[in-house]
Parts: C-alpha cells; sequence; structure tokens
C-alpha cells in the first residue's frame, strides 16, 4: 500500500472536527468517515504499477501536499505538464450542471482562448471550489496564471501562439467553501521546480486526485500507429455521486475528475470530437447513484510527443479529414481506454459489493439501447435485488417498461432477459429468464444463484427490434451507501468529500 | 388494530415456502419480510375510522379471502358497486407503463366501451397478474364479467346503455404468475349477495388493497356544493415502487392502486379531465424510490346519488361548459382529497422514516417547479442526507442544477433554498440555507439539527424567476429500504408483494 492512501482517509476525520462544524453541512457526500483506512483487500488488484517507458513521452507531473487538507503528508495539489517542442492540444468534457463551478469556467475559457491548446494542467483536492462567486473564480484564475507564468516559454517554444496557452484548472471536494488560495500559490513554485516524469510522480498525482476513493486510478496503454508507438496515460477520480452524462449537448453529468494524456499528435477540433465520442461511451455510460454535481471534468492533452522508428520529424498531426484511418484507430483506442478508466469509478463505487454491467442489443437506435439500459441501471429496485442476489426479473423489466421515450418504441411481447456469468466464470452459460416477453416456465434457480454470487455478471436485455447496442456499468445499492451517505457521523465527517 | 391486518403480512412469510421457490425471483419488491407484523405504533394516527354518515350514497362493498393469499382470513379479494338509481361516471388514470398488466387493459377497454360509465370494479391482492399473455386477459375479463352478471340490472334502470357498463378491473401482487382464477370466480357471488355499506366493510375493503402496506388507507371528507351535500371516500395502497406520473401523455407511474367514488353526478368526461387535473397534482407528485410499474391504477366513480335539501330531483350532472363555477369546486375539491390519499402512501414508504415536502416557488412555469422539485425528490443523495439529518444544501442545490430541462433556465445565482419546519412544530421559523446562490455565512447548526429532526419537514426552493410554484412528497432513503428490497431473505419472503 502506498503510504499516503491511508492517512488520505484519516485526514478528515482529523481534520473535520478542527473546522467549522458547519463545514459538514456544505458537502455533497459523507463518504469518509467509513472509509475504510486502506482500500478493501478486494480492491488492491485494481491497483496497477507500471515502468517508466509504459508512459507517453513529453509529459512531467509532480505532486505535494499544500495543506488544502490537515494532515501532513496527504497529497491535496498537483499539476501534469507538457515538456515536448510541440505545442499540447487540449479538450475537456464538462458538467453541465447550472451550478457549474468556478474551475471548470476558468478551464472552458482557457480552452476557448487558445483554440483548443493548452500547457497541463493543476489540480486540487479536498476543497471544490464550487458555489463560491466571485471569489471563487479569482482564485481558480490565480492558479492558472501562477502556474502558467513559472513555465520556461522555451518548453514548447515552436509554437507561435504559445502566449494564448494556460494551464487548466480541476478542485474536487467541500462545496461553498473558497479554497485556502495562499496556501496553493505558495505551493505552485516547488510543483513546476520538481516536475518529472518517474513511475512515482505519476502515482502520486493520482493520489492527488483522490476523495472518497478507495484505492487510486491510473492506467497506462500504448499502440502501434502507422510507424510510430503512441502511449495513453489515464487518472480519474470519483466514487459517489456518479451518473455522467458529458459531451455534446447532454444532461449534466457526475462527480467525476479525469484526464488521459497521449504523445500522439492530433488536431484539437478532431481530438474534442474524439473524446466526445469516447466519454459518450464509457464515463457517461456509468452509473452510481443517478446522481450528478458541479465540477466534473474530464481532459484529453495530446502533445504530438510520439517517436518514429523511421523519422526524426515530429509526428503528423491526427485528423478525420486529412488521415481518416489512423483517426479512426486513435478514436477507437481512446474510447477503448476511456472505457476501461470509467469501469474504476464504478467498481469503487460508494458501498458497492457487484459490478453489473446492463447489456440492450437488438435496438432500432443506440439512444434506445442506451436510454433502457441506464434506466435498468438507475432503478434503487433493481441495484438493491443486486445486492440482495436476488434473480428478480421483474424489477428489470420493470425499468425497461418505464425508460422515458416518446414514442416508446418498446414491444413488450419482443423483449427478453438474460444472465451472463464473467467470462473469468468456470461456467459462461447464460440463464435466459424471460424470452419474447413470456416468463421462462423453469429457470433453473441454483443457477440463478450462482451467477448472483459472483462479484461481476451482465444482464442482458434484447429488445428483438433491431441491431443497435449499448452497454452501461453501474453497482448495487447496499446497506454501506446508506451508511457512507445518510449517517449523522458520516455527515460529521463529510468534510473532504468531492463534490 | 383490525383482527386481519397482522396476518396479511404473516401470511407471506407462510406462504413462501409452500410455493415454487421460483416464485421469489419474479417479484418487483420484497417488503413483507420486515414489515411489522402490525403498523408502526408512529403509523397508527394514520388510521382514521369513520361513521356511516360519511361515507357518499348509492355505493355498497364487500370483501373476503378468496385464498389468492394462503394464510386463512387474510382480505385478498374485493368489490365497489353503484347502487344508485342514476348511472355511475368513471375515469382512471394509469400506467403508461410498456408491460401494461392485463387489469389495466381490461379496464381502458370497458371504459372505452361504456364511453366512461361502469358498476363499479372489483379488485385482489395478491397476484398482479401481470406479465401473464392471453391467459392473464382472460383471467381479468372472467373477474369483470362474472361481476357484471351477477349484478340486478334494475340498480340502475334509468340507464339506458346500461348493457355496455361493466365492472373494472385492479389487481396488485407478485407478477410472471397467473391468478388461482378458479378461487376468485368462486367468491363473486359471496361478494355480491355480501353487498352492504357499512363503515366496517368500507375498512374491510380498504384492507382487501394491501400488499407491503403497513396500515390500510381510507379517508372520508364532505362539502356543500350548491343544495348538495357531496361526498368522497377515497382508498389507496403502495409503499414501494412510488414514483407516479399518470395521465395525458407522460411516462409511465408507480405502484399504485386506487379508488375515488363519490355521490357528486358528474360527465363522465368531465369527471376524467378533472381526475387528470387531480392526479397531476398529487399521485403524481410523490415518490417513495423513483420505480415505476405495471399495474398502477387510479379510478374515480361518481353516480350522482348524492340528496338535496330542497328537491327530489337527482343531481343535475356536473360538466365544465354547463356549470363551469361548481365543476370547478368540485375540481379542487377532488385534487385536495387526491393530495390527502397521496401523502398516505409516502407515510407508509418502505422504511422510511421522514415525510419531506420540496416546494419549488418562483418558476417561469408549473412544469419547471415540478421537474426541479422531483429531481431533489429522487436524488439518493439527498434523501440519505434526509435519513441522516445532514443539512445538506450542496445535495439539494446539486439536484436543482441538473434537473434535466432544455433549455435549463435556471439562474445559479437567484436560486435561494430554506429548511421549514412542520406548522405544528413549537418553533416555526424557517431556516435560509442560501440566498441567490450564496451561501448563508451564518447558519443556525442548532436550528438546523432540530428542524432536522423532525419527522416532517419542508424544504423551500425559490428560483427567483416567476411566480409558479409546484409541491412534490417524498420521504428519506434508509438501511431499512435496502434492507426491505434487498435482503436474500427479503427475497425469500417476496412472494406476496405489489408490482
Amino acid at each position: 500500500m502506498p503510504p499516503s492512501l491511508p492517512s488520505a482517509t484519516s485526514v478528515s476525520r482529523v481534520a473535520a472536527s478542527t473546522l467549522p462544524s458547519l463545514a459538514r453541512n456544505v458537502t455533497t457526500s459523507a463518504g469518509t468517515a467509513v472509509t475504510p483506512n486502506k482500500p478493501p483487500p478486494s480492491k488492491d488488484h485494481h491497483i496497477h504499477s507500471y515502468s517508466a517507458d509504459a508512459f507517453p513521452l513529453g509529459f512531467s507531473v509532480s505532486s505535494t501536499h499544500a495543506g488544502i487538507k490537515k494532515k501532513a503528508g496527504v497529497l491535496d495539489l498537483g499539476i501534469l505538464i507538457s515538456t515536448a517542442k510541440t505545442s499540447c492540444s487540449a479538450a475537456a468534457c464538462m458538467t453541465r450542471n447550472v451550478f457549474q463551478a468556478a474551475p471548470v469556467t476558468v478551464t472552458s475559457e482557457l480552452l476557448l482562448n487558445s483554440n483548443g491548446k493548452a500547457r497541463g494542467f493543476i489540480i486540487n483536492s479536498g476543497c471544490a471550489n464550487a458555489v463560491t462567486g466571485k471569489k471563487g473564480l479569482e482564485d481558480a484564475w490565480s492558479m492558472s496564471n501562477k502556474t502558467t507564468s513559472l513555465l520556461s516559454p522555451s518548453s514548447n517554444s515552436s509554437n507561435s501562439s504559445n502566449e494564448n496557452q494556460g494551464t487548466l484548472v480541476m478542485s474536487t471536494g467541500v462545496i461553498g467553501q473558497n479554497l485556502p488560495i495562499s496556501k496553493i500559490l505558495e505551493n505552485i513554485p516547488k510543483l513546476v521546480k520538481n516536475l518529472d516524469n518517474s513511475p512515482k510522480s505519476w502515482l502520486e498525482l493520482s493520489k492527488a486526485f483522490m476523495t472518497t476513493d478507495t484505492f487510486p486510478k491510473l492506467r497506462c496503454k500504448s499502440f502501434r500507429l502507422g510507424d510510430r508507438e503512441i502511449k495513453f496515460v489515464g487518472i480519474d477520480k470519483g466514487a459517489g455521486m456518479i451518473a455522467p452524462s458529458m459531451g455534446p449537448p447532454q444532461p449534466p453529468h457526475a462527480t467525476l475528475l479525469g484526464v488521459i494524456a497521449t504523445d500522439a499528435a492530433v488536431n484539437p477540433k478532431d481530438l474534442q470530437n474524439a473524446l466526445n465520442y469516447a466519454v459518450d461511451r464509457s464515463f457517461n455510460n456509468i452509473t452510481v447513484d443517478g446522481d450528478m454535481s458541479t465540477n466534473d471534468t474530464i481532459l484529453c492533452l495530446a502533445n504530438g510527443a510520439a517517436t518514429s522508428i523511421s523519422s526524426e520529424n515530429p509526428m503528423e498531426e491526427l485528423s478525420e479529414k486529412t488521415n481518416p484511418k489512423e483517426f479512426g484507430i486513435f478514436k477507437e483506442q481512446l474510447r477503448e481506454f476511456a472505457e476501461e478508466l470509467a469501469q474504476l469509478v464504478v467498481r469503487d463505487g460508494e458501498g458497492a459489493t457487484k459490478f453489473v454491467t446492463i447489456r440492450v442489443k437488438g435496438a432500432p437506435t443506440y439512444e434506445i439501447a442506451n436510454a433502457v439500459a441506464k434506466s435498468v441501471a438507475n432503478s434503487s429496485l433493481f441495484k438493491t435485488a443486486m445486492y440482495g442476489e436476488d434473480a428478480n426479473w421483474g424489477r428489470i423489466l420493470c425499468a425497461v417498461g418505464y425508460t422515458p421515450l416518446s414514442p416508446n418504441p418498446i414491444s413488450p411481447t419482443s423483449v427478453s432477459v438474460s444472465f451472463l456469468p464473467p467470462s473469468s466464470s468456470s461456467n459462461t452459460t447464460p440463464l435466459r429468464l424471460l424470452t419474447n416477453g413470456e416468463p421462462e416456465s423453469d429457470i433453473d434457480e441454483e443457477r440463478a444463484s450462482e451467477i448472483l454470487k459472483e462479484e461481476d455478471l451482465e444482464i442482458e436485455i434484447d429488445l428483438g427490434d433491431g441491431k443497435e447496442e449499448s452497454k452501461v456499468w453501474t453497482c448495487d445499492f447496499s446497506h454501506e451507501y446508506v451508511t457512507i451517505n445518510g449517517s449523522v457521523s458520516a455527515a460529521f465527517f463529510s468534510i473532504f468529500i468531492k463534490t
């Protein structure tokens, strides 16, 4: 176990008493009170370690304890900066909650002013800088500007519009309170000075993201694109208030911060399109509790530092127009990687004991398949049934039937429902519960409870009315969720919880 | 305590073991395992008793144990029949879940064929006759037809279209199983023979509605309309799967059965309009768990039997067109009465320890106010905060902010939030938490926890952008809810639960 993780939770227990007691009333979740002092053993296998060459080229990171969280040593401030000679394209999907936090507003403006370029980002945990009015905006701007001012222009001198490029901002923690901005500004010079690209620093950055998370969420992957090896690194955080809906005109999404940095070269506009596509099919398709927040941000940075085996030239910018085939590969790789990162959040869902995939197929459109899957994935009665390991197809059918679609194209007599065990299971035979709207007459109950005992399971719903499909990932609804978010003691300790 | 109520729960404990074990897998809720053997003391005061003259004229009822629920004496079958000389207008608001249960389909057809007239209705609890295909429809029709065939035509001989008038049908209980139809048909003659209008029989009918309910839901009221005294009687049931949305083009609604019978004379078309209006502002504005079902039905019967102090003539039919003022009074009285009945369901919400009113005012339209109120009322994080007595305005604001409205007219800087104690409270001073999007700097925390200790409380959200308002009623989200719907033992005992 990394040393600073346990304290990341205990700090809030200590801190709560040292802070204005009202603070306990202004958080949007209340997890740490019952968050164990280390990740539950069952979560340990989600912490991966990587060698230095796993990380994309041309990025450096550093983290520190700035004192936003009270206990010494707990990482609560970090930066990621592109050191590539080429300029860094940047894209973001962010909350559309009308109570948009200051850092969300500032990051949006920075991307607009720079036409989708950025130096990197700065993140703090422990305070969300949300519902903080004018002062909140000033603080977010000064975090960004202070960082940018300390970066050597030469770090990507080739970029003419360098002066327009800023440092993006993310914050997560308690809402309704101002940032301890002087502490943050004091620490930025040290952060810039300590920038490096060691695996240890990447892991520390992922810890600086954490709030109620029980484990740091860091992933790497690489793939070949033409004569270049493209690398991704991804970090995200979130455990409750998870039901994202980010990207093109959409309702707001959940408490989720994430970044995907790659050394591919991608045209900013196409990077945004690829991120929209990827987020729509990953982060937008997870739900823990159906609740949505004010700070949510997924960033994507592409600095073009990937080397070639055959050429010294910098990588040619990927774009839908000029190299559609390679761009298509990049886009799919990004989607797949975003899916892996998004699932980590569900795995760490507050109180979750199950990881459930809802797969809706045989739909006339992707949107209909997706709406049906989300209707089931957010049903309290379905989620409590999963917790109770109850093969309750009545609740599944019910949630399918009330999907808010108008006109509603679902034909009751063509819907079929099956339980699928995980591919890792010794017996992977699916269990059919309902065929064309008629209950199966002789469901093997032993088989049903076998499948329901698994931590991972999949519900397959076939609408029998088309070729489109969508997957949504959810967890169960447990006593622990109520304890985490509903116990008075949890409220008392809820000072450091994410928005 | 009425004698048959305790057994209404214990029966399922006994019955579960006597039924195919698969049955446990096809219910839509799992309440009775932990439903206490009598209503919790705190619920006793919701059981009212009425004298004979409190009930509307011209209706008779009877109930029996038909053996749909296993334990002897438990009421599971009942009828309500109009005995008025004038024909009985009938209206209904019913589920739009695509998995509409057989009785819902049959009742719709009956109302269509009779142009909004009916003899009364028959109801069974213990089996919902839902997802039962062709056989289910046959069974629902035979329940209706058998009852109608035994009613003396002379009971409203004045009605020319008598032969078109049928008996409406409602069922509630486990889904995916066929009705024990022979038991039901056997018992109908006895039901018809025993019809009377005694207070005892009305209370028994309200018990025949019950599934996971912990108390029978029966209310009466009367008001003066011109020279006539109009009386209402109302019965409903429901505890979980409650998030109705009935009436004109709407998503589907919740597990809720209810009837309002009145001795007013009302034109069928106007009765339907009045019921739509009333249900939209009552049953459609309650939520327990945001889940919706397949059998939901609210019936309204108006037989015109109300007597006059000045005339022997039957009451003139109320209609929007011919007597708008009197019709308006009737419509408002109906709305108010429906609101009282709807609130009883939230009071009996599965695991509920709080009764919370969400009042959204200062909205540009009723629809916007209503959407915002429902967004808060269905937030798991808000509901667990109420359970934890945590004055967590962050979660309230968050749910306001993610209300799915497009375009979203909410201006963050004009939203204010207050907690209001119940009028019965010793100190009724409201507590302001947020003003025009800015947190109150010095919230009286003692006062906050005082208010949150109350069983009843009200959240007032002022959007500061108009004159419209809407109220939604919800309950908290407790460990007990998870136990009721998520424990394996609950699943084991879930055989008799409502859809």
